[in-house]
């Protein structure tokens, strides 16, 4: 392994880390800028993206609309003051190297309620392909493949 | 700390989320292929661990007992479809580098039913020694040391 | 990324995981080494650390303070044979490189009580300040924030 490829799976686990803090720590107006402008996001169930069906519980097709989803939420506030912690691990690379890079890792995320109430709010995988622009690496695409197919009705946060 | 130990350190890290996502995927087939042809597979309890009681919920031999344990599997299909999403942290080489190695990591299931309840459904480490096979690091030795004495009768995935 | 920068993002990671299995291993002994002399301990909510709040469940200015709680830990022992199992991701670097550095990283403790109940006991972050001594990086300060305001009052274990 090179220092080359050592260097860009840090970078990687950078870029993984990161995007967990800006949302555990509700910075969500830095949200969209981890991806393209022209990205593809998409929260669906393991089962309809096994099926194929373009569906999603969340669905943006560009920067500028992640944008709106976090003006919105902003605007609306109606959620409960809820905590998530998300725990993301096995980040793998599973396609080619080069400047565009499919990636698949594991995440939970846990939701602590006022009183105190801690539950596992979500599973699932992260599919993503990740593009280098300048000096970093952005989110071309992010699909957010929950493991149930079912969520509660709050899933208005970004995951 | 050199170049060696570095891409040693991610060679390491590449195995345990290949393996996770093969587990997760519902690759089973290819779940033995991490193992040597003479390994030693156990899912035990810390409890039992800690005595050097040499009893195992699940318990294999060798590659050929796991493929057994795989075609078992797929022809039974008796279990729900549930899904499984493991959570590794924590990896640590405790003994001497090598071309054997020995490691400890912390781990987490999470199951979902199809109902979209979500419950930890194990928590522990692994014990495992790894020896090189060429370009892979393969299973020569993995205990997975659960911290409950108990575990759901449907325990029939590995972990 | 230098051959350095990615040493040193390998001993940290290295340093998370020890501290880990220090706790899970149950050798709490060895807990107080992994902290500065000068420390400052404390594990407080996040309500309390978002509001500056200078209170803490547990709140320790010395390495000595740590023992301290060890040993009466130890002779205490009126807890449960209750196990813990942390998880811990995203570990970032906040500040600037040097011999003192700022970090943040997510964790989640899973407990297992004897009859096999498994339950979230803790989710939150670390918020640490490491120092080199020698060979080895130190927690000069670690903040637990829980996400709960809420801890079971059998938190007597460090976290």
């Amino acid at each position: 392994m090179s220092i080359e490829a050592v260097a860009l799976r840090l970078e990687l686990d950078e870029l993984y880390a990161d995007y967990v803090h800006c949302l555990d720590d509700d910075e969500l107006e830095r949200w969209p800028d981890f991806f393209t402008e022209d990205c593809f996001y998409r929260v669906t169930s393991a089962e309809n993206y096994e099926a194929n069906r373009p569906l999603g519980l969340i669905y943006a097709t560009s920067r500028n609309m992640l944008k709106d989803r976090v003006s919105a939420l902003r605007e609306a506030n109606i959620y409960e003051p809820q905590r998530y912690r998300h725990l993301v691990s096995s980040l793998r690379i599973t396609g080619e190297p080069g400047d565009v890079l499919d990636l698949v890792a594991n995440f939970l995320v846990v939701r602590t309620m006022q009183d105190g109430d801690m539950t596992v709010f979500a599973a699932g995988r992260y599919v993503d392909r990740v593009r280098r622009e300048g000096e970093r690496w952005k989110f071309g695409t992010r699909t957010v493949v929950l493991d149930s197919r079912q969520i509660d009705t709050l899933l208005a946060i970004p995951l």
